[in-house]
């Protein structure tokens, strides 16, 4: 028992105790076991990272990427793909960027472990950086390290700005709050 | 997407935000679904419900009526299996009974729904009944319930008692003080 727990706390989002629940409710409800082998085949089918943007590609198609409607001269930097589901369910309507991580060295975990290279070989002057990172130490971190390397490359770097309190994190923010931090966007 | 969130929040201890996690994880992450495929596998071959005392069976062995040792005139009643796990690891020697739930009149449990019947099957004059339930409203009706009903039946009813904090959940306890709260435990 111990060592499925283990092995199951090693899949992002899964603790201790809620791998403890689910075990138990899959030896009780077996059915549910049948649920999840489906799910997992799925994923493995249905569901791909993007190679450009890092968001997920369903049926091998990326929701920004491959959405002929959307403007290309503007790219929303977020750092996690949750962040990511946000924006596209938000009334933005450019390309997105999920750098998968944001600048911690508390943890080790420099740009180099980011998807910071992709990041700036999709960017030049003709492309408008809107960076939407967390409004923590990490994201500040994140956006200023960005915002520095872009000068020079980027003539337009904006941030998502208003609406967002101090401290918060972009994905527990209510949609709302989030496009109008969008629409009144700050020049850097 | 949405789908597979709704899908995989059937299972107990998955919410939105951990299904979202989770889904993530295996999409940039393929090989962890192969560690996700053979836990299921596990599940399904080496654990069962214990038709007893509805803790579970390793092998179709239950830590608790499997084991000879075990002193079988005491049956510690708990809500869950996770509390039942905090009951193996103590320094409790005698039998369980996981009632799989609370009295909760609110959500329409009443005790036909629990493993009521398969408890009052279980104890006799001779069985010493532990009550081990949550000291929450829900746990303190259950409690109430079973030492009513078993009046006449069981002439030993106890609880444990004393370490635990009033409003407190037994899962969350720390060993020591539930060693305690068995050994203080107050004849009802």
């Amino acid at each position: 028992m111990d060592k499925i727990v283990e092995e199951l706390k090693k899949i992002d989002g899964v603790t201790k105790k809620s791998a403890e629940k689910i075990i138990f409710d899959l030896i009780i409800n077996k059915d549910k076991i049948d649920i999840l082998e489906n799910i997992l085949k799925d994923i493995k089918n249905i569901f791909n990272e993007c190679e450009t943007c890092f968001y997920f590609k369903e049926n091998n198609l990326c929701t920004f990427c491959d959405n002929e409607n959307r403007n290309r001269n503007i790219i929303c930097v977020v750092s996690t793909k949750m962040d990511a589901i946000k924006i596209a369910e938000s009334n933005y309507n450019g390309m997105i960027h999920v750098l998968n991580g944001e600048i911690n060295l508390n943890k080790n975990i420099g740009p180099e472990k980011l998807k910071m290279t992709e990041l700036f070989v999709r960017i030049n002057k003709d492309i408008e950086m809107l960076l939407a990172l967390n409004l923590t130490f990490e994201g500040e971190v994140t956006s200023n390290y960005i915002a520095n390397k872009a000068k020079g490359i980027c003539e337009k770097i904006s941030r998502i700005a208003r609406g967002i309190p101090l401290g918060g994190v972009l994905d527990y923010i209510d949609q709302e709050t989030l496009n109008d931090a969008i629409l009144n966007r700050k020049k850097l």
